[in-house]
């Protein structure tokens, strides 16, 4: 940092917190970094000095410890641990990252962390540790990366009734879905440009079959809603079944598609909630919903609560750099709160609000059909929507540009319905009866709508 | 709120806090609300009562506390202050809010507030009172309504180097420039038909002259930059000038126009920083910028930083309702130091740095001139950008449409110049020239570019 920023207090009088760092990869580097490089500054803004005392790696080659050269690299992290004041979780999976924290908790270091999956399979486990031993356990990181979502809904919201949340959490995703919709490439093609400018993994399985964001959404539904939700509970689909038909539809109806995490309150109708629903899934947006304008591998997190309205959080999602951003900013509020000898605020999960099955969700939905092009096909098609409750906002039916092999020697022509809100369940009952309908060839897509 | 949050421990087992409300108005009334409508929830999430003890008012009389009938309403404002835990502050204005505020910390009361122009105004003097006190002053609300922007600059950007910020913080005039830009209305007709639907005040003058937004600058650049800066700092232009010629100039080059607040730092060019830059005035901002697509009455904040990269939040700004969420949180946030017998993060002013006038700022220019339509034109206006070392970046020449007064016999020409980034000095400098040439008929307007 700049010279000029230099702070009036010699770094001397300060007291000082050790930090350990576990995992030194992408972000773990990055952190190393600000920490070793920008000292001065947090001891001012913090009152202590921050030491960064040792690096758990598992290969003490790594070329980001060769480059960077941390203090202390070693591969004993439990021996790092134990002379630690906040421990930085940075190795990502489930093992050896918990017993690591757990362990670290147990001695009474704070925990900061950005491993989404271990908090979303694990969380309570960890939460009740740090509550038992009075430490904090920070993981601004662990969602929308440098987006301070976390912090948002846990404190500045406190105040609120969350009632949904809308977030564009994985980047590669978003991405992919951007590239075909802006540059019309095919998912594959679109897939290959993300792992070569490093937008995806090699494997790019995690992110665009959902598990990434899943993740995510169990801790933004846990958060927002007071209450326990583990990724087993979250409904899942990925965008690999995303076409460009799909996009191009979307296109013509005002609309994009983008892989949303959504975690909503189930309202009883009578101002109670019976329960919550997380879910991850291509969505229809409108054009003009703020989250329709986040390109790129950018993240936004759009919630609505009772006092505050809409809110949306944006920035990145993923990257070193970025996600340092957060993790420090942890360290940080890990740090003044150990120096007053305090901690943050715990879990909160006193509504015991139950995580439901997606079959109770109430959301719009878009119904692709392939119909014979003959007097009464929509009359029928629009009997079947009303016998199951499913009311029907707009039909767009067009010629079939260019036929398909189920088409048959009848006439064909696309038939796009949007519906009002309308159960899950009875939608999927509907689409159930709409493939037995005579006039229609073929169920071409079914797609919820969001945001509207 | 539902049933269903009920918490599960009995409240008659919590501490009370006891909490003084000065002002009951438009969002002093809806806090009043939440905290007498939502106390289970907010106990459950504090850990203790939150007791709203009494509401301090000009006049008993006033109509919100007639139809809400809060606890104790009295215009003994010092009165009520001795008797409370957490004061919150929603009177407005210089004093006597200030008087109370810094009786309620003598007291040892926590504060919270959403008094821009107080803060704007006298900030130090509250935080050193708070800082000596050792209690709290929150003011969330003071920038951006619901929008948790200060939360987000001061708790989780203290890893990170906050190097600019550009904020749509003024709804009213968002709202204006909106209708202009997309109704096409004249600048006085959109003020009427805010002040028609709410969002303008009947003397709209804090709103239009930029006077609310430069408290907001003046705020957000003393936490960004870890400094004091003061609205009298604060470079300030309303929106009164901007014409519909301004708005159409804009769209023909893609950009849209919008009031910003912008606080920056000042670099020496070798790392360090000279002082800071807090303006606020109308600006041109490309149309594939976040905040081009905020519209209507919402805010929007866009932050960069050396870690984190560029992050937005979006949200309402102003209004009692969504003003209220974030007054609630950090009464929330207060009461839950309170019962740890801590305090959150205070002032931070450790950099010292200066505020410095506009003429040392860099930003990229648009420059609009009516020119003498024929050769060599173009050559001399170049000259005179290029002595003052302006560098220019684009250039538009089209024919007038239609002719103005200044307008001569000689056939004449628009010619819009947007430059490079340049010194604020250096452009006021060559604009002064450029009205001494011969060829130039009139500036007819210069605007600065943001958000490039």
């Amino acid at each position: 940092m700049s010279q000029s920023d230099l702070p009036a207090v010699s770094r001397s009088d300060l007291p000082t917190l050790r930090i350990a760092l576990l995992g030194f990869g992408v972000v773990g580097s990055e952190v190393g970094r600000l920490l070793m490089t920008q000292g001065e500054d947090l001891a001012a803004r913090t009152g202590a000095n921050l030491e960064l005392i040792g690096v758990a790696v598992r290969s003490l080659d790594e070329p980001q410890v060769k480059a960077l050269k941390p203090p202390n690299p070693t591969t004993d992290a439990a021996g790092l641990i134990s002379q630690a004041d906040i421990v930085v979780e940075l190795m990502g999976g489930i093992e050896p990252a918990r017993t690591f924290m757990l362990k670290a908790i147990e001695k009474g270091a704070a925990v900061v962390t950005a491993n989404k999956a271990l908090l979303a399979a694990h969380g309570p486990t960890l939460y009740e540790a740090a509550a038992d031993a009075g430490v904090d356990l920070f993981y601004e990181a662990a969602v929308g990366g440098a987006i301070p979502i976390v912090r948002g809904v846990r404190v500045s919201l406190a105040g609120d009734k969350v009632t949904r949340i809308l977030g564009i959490v994985n980047g590669t995703t978003n991405y992919v879905l951007d590239q075909m919709t802006r540059e019309h490439l095919a998912f594959s093609d679109a897939v290959s440009q993300a792992q070569r400018l490093g937008f995806a993994e090699a494997d790019p399985t995690a992110d665009v079959e959902g598990f990434d964001a899943a993740s995510k959404a169990a801790i933004l539904a846990s958060l927002a809603f007071h209450t326990r939700v583990s990724i087993d509970e979250v409904h899942r689909e990925g965008i690999t079944a995303v076409t460009q038909a799909d996009i191009e539809a979307a296109a013509e109806g005002g609309y994009v598609i983008k892989l949303l995490a959504i975690v909503e309150r189930v309202p009883d109708g009578s101002g109670s909630d019976i329960g919550v629903v997380a879910r991850v899934h291509p969505a229809l947006v409108p054009l003009d919903h703020p989250l329709a304008s986040v390109h790129g591998a950018f993240n936004a997190v759009f919630t609505e609560s009772q006092a505050a309205g809409p809110l949306m959080f944006y920035g990145q999602g993923a990257g070193g750099v970025p996600t340092s951003s957060a993790v420090v900013g942890d360290i940080v509020a890990a740090a003044r709160h150990r120096l007053a000898g305090q901690t943050g605020p715990g879990e909160s999960a006193y509504t015991g609000l139950k995580a439901m099955p997606i079959a109770v969700a109430h959301t719009r939905y878009q119904v692709r059909l392939v119909v014979a092009d003959r007097p009464g096909v929509l009359a029928s098609v629009a009997t079947v929507f009303a016998a199951h409750r499913v009311s029907i906002d707009e039909v767009r039916q067009t010629p079939r540009p260019t036929p398909e092999p189920f088409d048959g020697p009848t006439t064909l022509a696309n038939l796009v319905i949007v519906t009002h809100n309308a159960a899950e369940a009875d939608l999927s009952a509907t689409v159930a009866d709409l493939g037995e309908l005579d006039a229609v060839q073929a169920v071409a897509g079914v797609i919820r709508v969001e945001g509207v």
